[in-house]
């Protein structure tokens, strides 16, 4: 549906109670599948052996009772969902990546994006380094393996690796008896710790600790490394830095409204965006309604701000799944018309205020306001909680080429008309900013500005061998 | 999640513009998913050689493209969702039925219940019939299929059947020349009719008319049948009776938001139930929320009278299919924290509203309460946009056997304590009444009054046969 | 590999010893697999509540351990494997057929063809009846039931229902409390009791019996209705008659080498056909081969006769199962390279009496004898240890259309030529007729001669509607 | 069936004719199934991209016709089926093994085992390499990337890697643009070249070329690498040694019996192995058969030196796939009893020499001894074409442990006792060593005398992780 998408989900648990790890993981990745539709996986740690099982497709696609159950009990269990960058769903990317090195067992994994992934690549490749997936993971398994042979323990080979490695990442892996969290430097990616009767687990969201009914301890802190073994929690905060850039667009859309990112509640900051959203392009209108599900939030606080009634102008289809006509259908507006409706009684000669969190092509809002307006909608202002997309990211999210940013390429009035709306207003990037401001870390808002935190490739690397697999069913 | 539950949703069309027949069945259903998620099938007939393919599962589950593109094109289709009575998910009662009699072949889509089926089902089997399945569809082919023998037409066959059974039936037939649509004399269960292009459709609900773009002409009439062929549509209301009695679940919980069932959006029925809720048990309050998705919109109706704010109190986890967790799950609370969290953030220390639509066994909702308490809410108050439920139905929906329905086993402040509710209230039965006063038919209320609008069965006839089916994946 | 092809595999077992039935009924369709491969099924009678379970496909797509123990415990079951006559692969005529009727449940597995299916069909659609699938049983199941009516038990209807039905048919039946098993006065078809411990069981041939290490007890008798309850079994001969007509070609082709059909070995009737083919056309020649595997006992035979040494000049590649390459491979040459591959070291320069059981179109046999030319065959002699196959079977028997024998195109010169062979020659019809003598019942070669036992319809029946699902994986 | 087993099928194409070599690629796995059928893949170079899609499981349930079309046309394409040692079935050890390293990508097909791989492993992971299978492929890819840094081709580096890697190993590789193919300097592992008009195929057994109707060139050489690109095939010999030993198991069960492996058709070395088993071990006998199928050509022999007539006294149920009883199934008994069925009329009465090609554990054979008594043969004789088992291999087949293996365990009427037999005999070392005597290689026969030609490692490696997955249908 033409949104920005984000890498993955990042789940483990250190298992002090006789807990079902396998059953729990599966749970938690159920909590986070908003993270990465493409593939999941599982990896179960028993004092020391390593079962896993990972494919493309969703979590219940993946993984049956029959799978899960001959993952076995264990000590330590790690899981990952995870959303494919550009249309190849690799089965040979999906994560854990289990691997064995001089000591032993690793299995890692990863949200976020390596800056430096082509330059470590290739400078290994030179010293005779194969690669067979297209993943940071796999990257980042080489430069601990390197390290680890110069340290006495894995911690510290992750900080050493930490010294080499570029850009977002956060990380969850499991070594044959540690659990192990890591944030990079400027904490681009949420990860927080839970604890759960006295086993403890790491994950990439607050709602996937709410789903197992785990007590949130608090998030992994920016550049921190935390280790969890059978003394409990470690943690060493050398690479931590002054300096850190959380993803403001998990606040935005990535996180799901029930979780605290960085102490915010994400629900909060949209109601919030909304809120301002109001302030800076009020307009008189009957209604206010959000596309659902990603602009509900927002217009909360838009009504909220402004006075106008919230109501429902859309209703989604809540069994559309990954249904083939997605994929035959040429016309996008059909795509939209099976997914959405117009609530034809709601919308009849009103003034319409609709709210979205982000606009990237354009295409599936044009086809969202003709539908309004031939339900009756007598004005349809558009009203996004977000500034324009106007560069690239290179942290983790795939927002679509620059050259098929609407923003890029059309002034403010042009968007306007290539949607149909009656006025467009976009959140200001000082609004933005103002949404998550008790959060204990700064932002990353360079989509929007293009002031990177860090230091950015400049171009993409491309891949030469692709995995192509067969469509799952349901 | 402990609701009633529907049987059946239908979708026929007559092709004039080279239409691809069985891809829009394959829409409309899954726009009509949410009326039955245990079977689905299509029936296409070219020239009258019906294909068929039909089995248990969701509409992606049971079709994908090769199934799909296998039936061939044709001139008329037929297609069914079904909601499985009892824990059997049947193959075997699949539907459409497809059968061959005297006068060449029929496909039967039955919505519904007969109330006098096992007494047909005995009448034809001591005239020797035989029955392949559990479905009242069968014996209704049966009765059509005598009444044939001695009638000069398949629709003076059908009127006549219309007087041997009785009870709830919307139908969606095709012969090899021609689409039928017949409601029962009551009218309990909808059918309407849609234009798309030249072509005709009929659907249990408008929204699967939207869905293909087609433009909704008019709802069957109860009583009427309706015959489309390639001389246009036909109409013959002989059976058609001044009393008349729509189930009114369907504007509180069955039909889609966006469908308009006797002239009555149910979004705006089910905002006017939220609004003579907030009349009749007005509350102090910070927020009003509904349980999503089903109290959503009664929530907005029960804000917009009360001047209460409306917000969000839960979240759902989108993603939550047909997971085995749920079945092997034995604590229910659990499965509950899969499927909803609650938003910290936004009911923290507040005096909070909530709203259903209806309470059948109360365990759900018991968690759910509890989940809001657990997350900061200081009072929780609930209310129920329906009566009680207290008398069994016998027109199609399932909605637990008598004894486990809460209402008929604890008093109001029984019923509020085991729920952990800070207050109660349900619709009155006069309330409900009002809200699709617009609609030109009666309703049926027995659910809640016991007033039955035609005879019923005594006890339930048990079946001797099952077919154990394998669960489907995804 | 253009074979003609029979239509199914019975099996039934009435459980007196607490074996697990599904489990049994499991193995023994394992056993009689090359009856049928389009469709399994099983039912499983547990004190008259019937579980089943049936689809398209070879046992194992259709079963697995969850499905087969799904199935639960019982006291009787039946199970059937079907060979689907034309190319429809219809999972609607999947058997057992199970029903419901005035006396409570049936099911019912037949094997065989109805000469008088039309008749009685199209008097049964005439009182109202309605039918569901394609099959032989349903018009069955409706004449039983309605037998039934005027009759105190279920074998007094059986018994009366024979005298309706003409043509083919061996059943296996399960009533409530009893395993009927019943053979068509001509016994065209097979069918044996056997016993497991104190356990009865029925099934088309011996080696199923073998593979349940079950002790053969005896034949059915054409014509014979055998009950079997708790108090054991029970005979009805009322309907047996003089003239018996087994089908010959059982012997030749559809049953296992390893089956004893009416007291004599299909092992030993196929080698003695060998033996005759090789007095009556006698040849020079350096090895004798068989066409793995429908020609190797024949072969052995002919070797034995006529001093010529056996050997091997034919691979088949056990791992050939549904590949669909078969499918989309235009080219017959490359389909028949896939199953079969000449061994050159065996054959180089040598003289070859090739043995084979039949020849329908002739494609199949063109290519192998390329084959072995290519290979460095000197000569090859074709000998088909059965008559030329001139007229339709009306009992069961698929052979393709008459058009397409190749016997009924060309002299038998013609045949030689253009199959490229160096000589031909078929079993004589008094050959084949000796090669059971021993045989209790008399044989049916009617597709020899034309010489039809009893009545037989004028043209096919043509059907209006089709089952089209999806193919099977594996 | 308590054999032992190989490890691996291998297939490369190089076009020049437009084929598809997808298509081509997945026939020629088809011939060489019987070589590998835990796993399977393909991948396809197209331009230096390489699609890819490997799997758990047999070929045809691994690939399905969108599987194979969705990876497309290319130019190189190479196949692999797999045995996997242990009863892990090991999705992510499945081959091709597809890799990017510094010049590019690599995909590797491999058939053998190393007797360097752990050393080789520990002494990369001390240089930092990390390892995500437990495949030799892997171990062989790293030395060739490394060796690749310091030389100017792949070929080279190939042969340089060579000096490295120890043992057996039969490859088929992927460059960009070259196919290349290896054979050990002991030539353990079988390899052929062939041809297809313009196109160069190579693979582990010729009855893949003929299945293709591709012409055999020749044999890949002992220590040869053939390197096949647009300007032709090219040699390069420097590893060839004068001592060769291609394992003579490949004669006696691995090989299908049509190939022809170093200049000998192993039907005809089968059928050796049984004549001069029956001058070694002669016995006064009725019928000389073959257990089905091992020892159906050597049982040829045996009756062509003996005199003794050949026939039939086992059948063998050609349905008999995957099934989940041979799992569940406790009794190995009944397991023998679902595969094998005794010919009673065949055997009745008669003294038997029973010929298999080896025993490994003794079970399955005293059972199919007791199904011929319980048939009514009145002597059993066992003849095996082999010598006893009484050494590991240690260079690709899984014998069982040594421990299990009956020959160690027993003294020759130990197991002649234990199985139930009247006489026991095999094959002498010397006899075995006559049966391809023509061949142009030596030959390893280390199983049966200890005599390993090259130095073996000490102990097995246990592996740390383990990738289990669900078991497939069909």
């Amino acid at each position: 549906m033409d949104k920005p998408r984000e890498e993955c989900g990042l789940f483990g648990i250190y298992n002090c109670d006789g807990l079902d790890v396998a059953e729990e993981t599966y749970l938690a990745l159920y909590a986070l599948q908003h993270r990465g539709q493409e593939s999941a996986g599982i990896a179960v740690n028993d004092n020391g052996v390593i079962a896993f099982h990972k494919d493309s497709g969703l979590l219940p696609e993946v993984f049956d009772e029959k799978t899960l159950n001959d993952l076995g009990g264990g000590q330590i269990a790690v899981g990952h969902v995870r959303y494919a960058p550009s249309d190849k769903q690799e089965r040979a990317n999906a994560q854990p990546l289990v691997m064995r090195y001089v000591k032993g067992t690793l299995a890692i994994c990863h949200n976020g994006a390596l800056t430096n992934y082509g330059e470590i690549k290739k400078e290994l490749e030179q010293g005779g380094s194969i690669f067979q997936t297209n993943c940071d993971a796999e990257v980042i398994a080489y430069v601990i393996a390197k390290e680890r042979l110069y340290t006495g323990s894995i911690e510290k080979a992750v900080q050493n690796a930490m010294k080499k490695i570029k850009g977002a990442y956060s990380l969850v892996m499991m070594s044959p008896r540690k659990l192990i969290g890591v944030r990079d430097p400027n904490g681009f990616r949420p990860l927080s710790i839970g604890r759960l009767g006295n086993s403890y687990v790491l994950a990439s969201e607050t709602c996937a600790l709410d789903s197992l009914g785990a007590q949130f301890v608090r998030d992994v802190r920016p550049g921190e490394v935390v280790v969890i073994d059978e003394e409990g929690i470690h943690s060493n905060t050398e690479q931590c830095q002054e300096n850190t850039s959380l993803c403001i667009f998990e606040y935005v859309y990535f996180s799901r409204p029930d979780s605290v990112v960085e102490g915010v509640s994400v629900h909060i900051a949209r109601q919030r965006a909304g809120m301002t959203l109001a302030k800076e392009h009020p307009v008189e209108a009957d209604m206010v309604c959000g596309v659902p599900d990603s602009g509900l939030d927002a217009a909360l606080g838009y009504a909220l701000e402004s006075g106008i009634p919230y109501g429902t102008a859309l209703i989604k289809n809540k069994y559309i799944g990954r249904t083939f006509i997605q994929e035959t259908q040429k016309k996008r507006e059909r795509a939209v018309m099976i997914k959405l409706n117009a609530l034809s009684a709601a919308v009849q000669g009103k003034r319409i205020v609709l709210i979205d969190d982000s606009i990237v092509r354009g295409t599936t809002c044009r086809h969202i306001v003709q539908m309004l307006r031939d339900a009756g909608a007598k004005e349809v202002h558009l009203r996004i909680s977000s500034p324009p997309f106007l560069y690239p990211c290179y942290f983790g999210t795939d927002i679509s080429s620059k050259n098929n940013l609407i923003a890029n390429r059309l002034t403010l009035d042009g968007i306007c008309q290539s949607i149909g709306a009656d006025s467009l207003g976009y959140l200001s990037v000082e609004g933005i900013r103002g949404i998550a401001k008790e959060a204990k870390v700064g932002f990353c808002d360079a989509c929007f500005t293009g002031n990177y935190p860090i230091e950015v490739p400049k171009g993409p690397q491309e891949d030469k061998f692709s995995q192509k697999i067969v469509p799952h069913k349901g």
